[in-house]
């Protein structure tokens, strides 16, 4: 066995090992609540959704009737393993879920799924679960930065690198040492995947990769825990994660500022209900029509300028066929904002594909790569847009600090409210339930458990 | 969605859909039931390693207590999922179940746990489980071979592909048409890992990567026929599997010889307990130590000349420091040959590790790439040796086709053999019944089902 513990995945194993919640900055736990209510919301959102549907009915064919870990849409239990799966699909199925920018990762969705699921069975306080929680965003964050541009367009990092943040996070509850860490990320980077492939077909694996992400990540900690072995360094090695999966990965990344620099904090929240490519655009959109006082009829066609990544993702999108997809349509989203001023849940639902003003729209929007917007990206997301108007005007605006990242965050208030229409926009939780809820999540430091969120099923 | 059907991954899915046992000829179905037995054994043989525990801990904790499907290490039964993870860990960690070469793929060890695990629970005959196991076999065989060299230096294949290979067989033991064997390797494509890097760690990763590989498979059958949707193109697709883990792919192999060329039967045994790649070379070793007479403290140095694939997976072995990396080992491989002439499962566990000759045998061992051998790799295995003795002399024997293969293939009576000495290795199976399973799998066609093969846990 190696001896040498100075390669990058070490050093950021140390670090998570030696954590503490009372190193972590105050307002970095306020952050991480905030965070934890937009996740629990999102989850809860995805009620019903088929893809979802399917997951749950998996679990229930394959797992156990019951356990001490709770599925949040359907209020049953089962073992850490399938509610970490199920909690992980229907937390990004409404895309509300949170993304940070560097990374281009989604770390709610798989980390507290399994952080929830893995302490609901260990009987962890609120506290415990904070802690860990911050233990996998730091480490998520940058394992997703590490493995830079290149792997994003092929792979949704959210399922590769989503494993190993789950891992972490999972590894730290345990309370694990630095060893115990790097071995429970051996077994989660050697398991990770995920590709953007089913883009195209408007497929389900979105979901999948959340939920596998969620539950594999667990898996990997649990067994670590048991003494079962994992590549030491599965990210920087010559056969690792970057080997195989990135041709600009960048170790320096995986111990960045730690222990002053606290990416947890600089993860954004979701302000429309679409893939965050999309949003930078729709918010200059929105501001130019606001600040000329347009209409969407007065539109003749949008240049939404962008960065490689949108490109990637949402290029493949061209006549969406599910609400699903319609997210990942920068046309649909930029034709809500213009028609219907919002591209919220409510606005997908009832419009997306069943307004034919929608889809005239999508066709008069185009992308096009922006070398100052790329080369900021992924750090920073600027949005601009061209726009032509029927009278033969062309009007430009440009955003620098999209709805929703720090510096142009939702205040707590904001967060409350999104959390409520999310509990109501599939009967998931009543808003009694959502302000229950939210007021347990405030007070998450000093909770005893994060058992019981919702009431159990009849 | 797409109307295209003439991709070749769909090509691939309309052979598999029509495939009947009637349209296989009589060998190749013949020599899928000796595959069989091959796993059966090898998976038996499992029983009690460290890592396949450590597996069986993590189900009894997250899957159900009882169920349809058996664990063969065990003799208790659980869900199909945690059985073909089970199993699927099992059969590979002797490093005796099978290997096809063209594709460098372990077959047996995530189609036949994945295809029995749900033909248990779904009372599918034996005739049932051959034709779905080979449309596994053939489809894994295939991708593998797609997928190219480039893939397998840093990816195990048998981990990425096996999951599309169980995935392939399962769904064709549901009965699923080409769209839904499609949409099952679109979910399973974009769950396809499996890294090397733990090679130089000596870690458990290499039984995840099969247990993960059939389970998984038989996930995404499972919610292909729920009517979960996976990419369609999840191989050959702009961000799908080759796009982001192959520089070499060929789609023609996808569609290679469909229905006239039987992958299954080109599969090989193994001889010696250990890693394939070291066989060629082993072989090698044994005939010119016969032909000379020598015995192994008469020999100064052994050079093994190989193709890069053994570069790439023995390579970063240098001092095993447990039996199964030993197993990785070109200078222990070797070394048990030349002291104790074979290097089977017995010589591993009593000498690979104790026996300071083959530490010191390990000194003398060098491999050197081969142009010839590296060029006809991996359609031909070639071994060959230069050894030269203590007194001086330089001398050279050549393989062409190594023990196990086909052409040089393991006779019914030998696979009997080794499938009992399997069987008695953790006492996992006595010889009776050991012969009692033999004698079933003879008759696998005419099997009303493939449930109980071993007596149930008191």
């Amino acid at each position: 066995m190696p001896n040498d513990t100075s390669y990058p995945t070490r050093q950021l194993c140390e670090f998570l090992a030696g954590l503490k919640l009372e190193d972590v900055p105050t307002p970095v736990v306020d952050r991480t609540k905030d965070l934890f209510l937009d996740w629990i919301a999102s989850a809860i959102a995805g009620k019903d959704a088929p893809a979802i549907r399917r997951i749950q009915e998996f679990a229930a064919a394959m797992g156990p009737q019951t356990g001490d870990a709770e599925i949040l849409v359907d209020r049953r239990r089962t073992s850490p393993y399938f509610a970490a799966l199920i909690n992980g699909a229907s937390s990004h199925v409404v895309e509300q879920d949170d993304v940070h920018n560097g990374s281009v990762l989604h770390p709610a969705a798989v980390v507290f799924p399994a952080v929830v699921a893995a302490a609901q069975a260990e009987g962890k306080t609120g506290a415990e679960v904070l802690l860990a929680s911050i233990a996998g965003y730091e480490a998520g964050i940058r394992i997703g930065e590490f493995m830079g541009r290149s792997h994003y367009r092929v792979f949704h990092t959210t399922g590769t690198v989503g494993t190993l943040a789950a891992a972490a996070a999972v590894a730290k509850l345990y309370g694990l040492d630095a060893e115990g860490i790097n071995q429970a990320l051996g077994s989660a980077g050697t398991q990770a995947a995920g590709l953007w492939e089913f883009l195209r077909d408007a497929a389900d694996s979105k979901q999948l990769h959340t939920a596998k992400a969620a539950a594999d990540g667990l898996q990997s900690a649990w067994l670590a825990r048991a003494g079962f072995t994992g590549a030491r360094q599965i990210l920087e090695g010559a056969q690792g994660m970057a080997a195989g999966m990135s041709s600009d990965a960048n170790p320096a990344a995986l111990t960045d500022g730690l222990g002053t620099r606290w990416a947890t904090a600089e993860t954004s929240f979701k302000f429309f209900a679409s893939c965050r490519h999309t949003h930078p655009a729709a918010d200059a959109l929105k501001a130019v029509m606001q600040r000329e006082g347009l209409a969407a009829e007065q539109i003749a066609s949008v240049t939404a300028h962008v960065h490689q990544g949108a490109i990637d993702v949402l290029g493949p999108v061209v006549n969406p066929v599910t609400i699903h997809q319609a997210k990942f349509s920068m046309g649909t989203v930029l034709g809500l904002v213009a028609v219907h001023t919002h591209a919220g849940l409510g606005e997908f639902e009832q419009h997306a594909l069943q307004d034919p003003r929608i889809a005239a729209f999508c066709n008069k929007v185009t992308m096009a790569l922006d070398d100052e917007i790329n080369a900021a990206y992924p750090r920073q997301w600027i949005g601009r847009v061209t726009v032509t108007t029927t009278d033969g005007r062309s009007l430009e605006a440009r955003v620098d600090v999209p709805k929703g990242d720090p510096g142009n965050t939702l205040s707590r208030p904001e967060l409350e409210a999104k959390a409520v229409q999310l509990g109501a926009f599939r009967h998931g939780a009543s808003e009694a339930e959502m302000r229950a809820i939210i007021a347990r999540v405030w007070r998450l430091d000093t909770e005893a458990n994060v058992n019981n969120w919702l009431p159990a099923s009849r």
